[in-house]
């Protein structure tokens, strides 16, 4: 089967040991060149963590996966796109749980040794025989190459342009060999986490104990998926897993090999997270909003989120135009407390307010550093507190809105 | 001077007994038949009430109202529009005080009895000479004819597309004739009210003792100006003003006759209210959104607001798409709690979720009535607590996206 056309934001990184993905078209997206259906298959049990949406309001597979992760004697994960299984009553809980029982069967393995995500329209019932057919297919296509790695991807997508993925190698085993990490995620809107975002998959083949993969799970993803915001909405189907096989041999990490996956996963996430920002529906720039001086971590993010998500930001970078007046006045409405008169605010390097006063500035020069970059950096010093963030979001342009106005009826 | 072409929706409200008003053009926009300074006189002290934005970072002329009110011995109001005055430092609070030293020696009356209000863009010094010849003009062009009341409203306005009016008649003097109200307001974009919002002018010639004024004003602007989102982002400017000054004849209002001030002052802010979400810069609906069931009135606005600032509800709205998926998962993460199989959502009067459960509807149906009315209904009963709110926003159009990326460079 060939890869469809799809661009790619890097080189696709190897598969952890152990682990075989696919990915196929079942039937659930209308273009029949679009993947809707993914498997990725662990040839032995692994420990699962998992971080779900906050929102009240939740789809049947986080409500299934929430109440099964952290544990171990997970075989792999079953992922459709192109419907969300949310708001479908105890239809779409029995329709999770017949997706992971399929799964567990096409391979071999046991009834809840397989976890569920969906994602897609709100409020339709899943297509029960088309995905029950695609899982059994899929499980016959199993595979670690490059083409598998994109199919398995490009399932998790929507409106997402490209898949994105991330991958990377850490420690050393006993033998030497270094462990393998790999990331992938889709999301381009209903982007508004607190807790969590959009679907994520991490995999290792280090081992690690349940207790520690939630732990490290979590706050990897405090610090990187929960810094995302394309339009503040939060998804009713956020979920990020991790796998950890153990299939390099090795006994469970500790100690400074723990420290080394930390450090992997979390630059993995960060990776992915910048990634869902810059393909944000309709975005020409991806904003990276730096906050530091504040008195906590939360307090930061507040801020950081009120400056990425206020629509006056968005397009203000969209129009090239920088317009610091809507950056400071979001950030005095995110309703943490520090003195006007400290906040310093640079645009891309420039520094434009300081002393609640404007600072004299080539406007033309940092407007044309907005349009000829994909990235616009803004840097807010809100006081000498050691709290700090590092926020990702997505310019606001008429795409955004002709795709959203457009994307259902 | 003619009245330049401007749509109303509506009659022109009288003024109450001894007010004057007048708008010019000053110079501090640049299309010279748009007005950009306005007077608000009364012929008598009046007591007056403020409500300012609770913006961490707020115009001078912000902290000048603020320090003043509530009190007596106000002779009447000066505003610019074009240059909001804020983050302009100690140069700002300056100019603030001299526009209204200006405007008191202008109509012969002494320093500290004017307030001020300016709107417009950030961060940018004022031209005082070109605001101090402007108020001395329209010092002598005051008048209560409607073209005089259109003008000064006119002044008021940045991107809104006509001037927003209310007036109303309420209870009786001794001598048989009615109190009267007038109302006025301007704003279209940066309307993300936590406390405030916008400009609003509020007139009557009934007396109001300081703090009757401050509480009514207070309690009127919760229910209505505290219940708008056009794009969630909170100004620097907001301030609604309050001025009573007892031309009718009468002590300050008790008993009955306060609560029918309470009653028309509701009214008339409520209509400033929905003019505004209704001339939200590119609307082409107004949302409106009523909650009920909530613990509190605070918990519905929360749930209502997350509904309506969110972009995908909101392009939803103008694209005409009944996805209910859209408003039932914003609820969801308002950070109120309630039972997500309570939730009850209807759409122009369908009901459409019910149960954790999609309920069946014409889809088609629904979404004609979107098109073909000016307001979408959004009804969602969140339980069964005492607490309800009606909430006004505005649909996201790609209008707004250009409007805004393009306004300032």
């Amino acid at each position: 089967m060939p890869i469809a056309e799809t661009p790619l934001s890097g080189p696709v990184p190897p598969l952890p040991r152990g682990f075989t993905v696919a990915g196929l078209h079942a039937g659930l997206k209308r273009n029949p060149t679009r993947e809707d259906i993914s498997l990725i298959i662990s040839d032995r049990p692994a420990t699962a963590a998992g971080v779900y949406t906050q929102n009240l309001v939740y789809a049947a597979p986080v409500a299934f996966d929430r109440a099964r992760t952290p544990g171990t004697g997970f075989r792999g994960i079953v992922i459709n796109s192109g419907n969300a299984n949310a708001c479908t009553g105890s239809q779409g809980e029995a329709d999770a749980e017949a997706m992971a029982a399929t799964t567990a069967a096409a391979i071999g393995s046991v009834a809840g040794s397989v976890l569920v995500m969906s994602t897609g329209i709100i409020g339709e019932f899943l297509p029960r025989e088309k995905i029950e057919t695609g899982i059994r297919d899929a499980a016959t296509q199993l595979g670690s190459d490059e083409a598998s790695i994109v199919r398995a991807a490009r399932g998790l997508m929507t409106t997402d342009t490209r898949p994105k993925l991330a991958g990377d190698a850490f420690g050393k085993t006993a033998a030497g060999e270094r462990y393998q990490l790999f990331g992938m995620a889709k999301g381009a809107a209903m982007i508004g986490p607190k807790m969590a975002t959009m679907l994520g998959v991490i995999l290792t083949d280090a081992a690690l104990t349940p207790a520690d993969a939630q732990r490290l799970l979590a706050e990897a993803t405090d610090l990187t998926f929960n810094c995302v915001s394309v339009d503040g909405h939060m998804s009713t189907n956020d979920t990020v897993l991790l796998l950890a096989n153990g299939a390099a041999g090795e006994p469970p990490l500790s100690g400074s090999s723990l420290d080394d996956f930390a450090a992997a996963l979390t630059k993995a996430c960060e990776t992915l997270a910048r990634e869902i920002a810059d393909d944000g529906e309709g975005a020409t720039h991806v904003i990276r909003v730096e906050v530091t001086g504040a008195d906590s971590r939360e307090a930061a993010r507040r801020v950081a989120r009120a400056v990425a998500d206020s629509p006056l930001v968005k397009t203000a970078v969209s129009g090239a135009d920088p317009n610091w007046g809507r950056i400071v006045s979001a950030a005095g409405y995110a309703g943490v407390a520090f003195e006007a008169a400290r906040l310093v605010l640079r645009l891309n390097g420039v520094e434009l307010f300081r002393n609640a006063s404007p600072v004299s500035f080539d406007a033309a020069a940092v407007s044309a550093s907005i349009r000829d970059n994909r990235e616009t950096l803004i840097e807010l010093e809100i006081g000498d507190g050691p709290g700090s963030i590092r926020f990702y979001s997505s310019d606001l342009t008429a795409e955004y809105v002709r795709l959203n106005a457009d994307y259902h009826t």
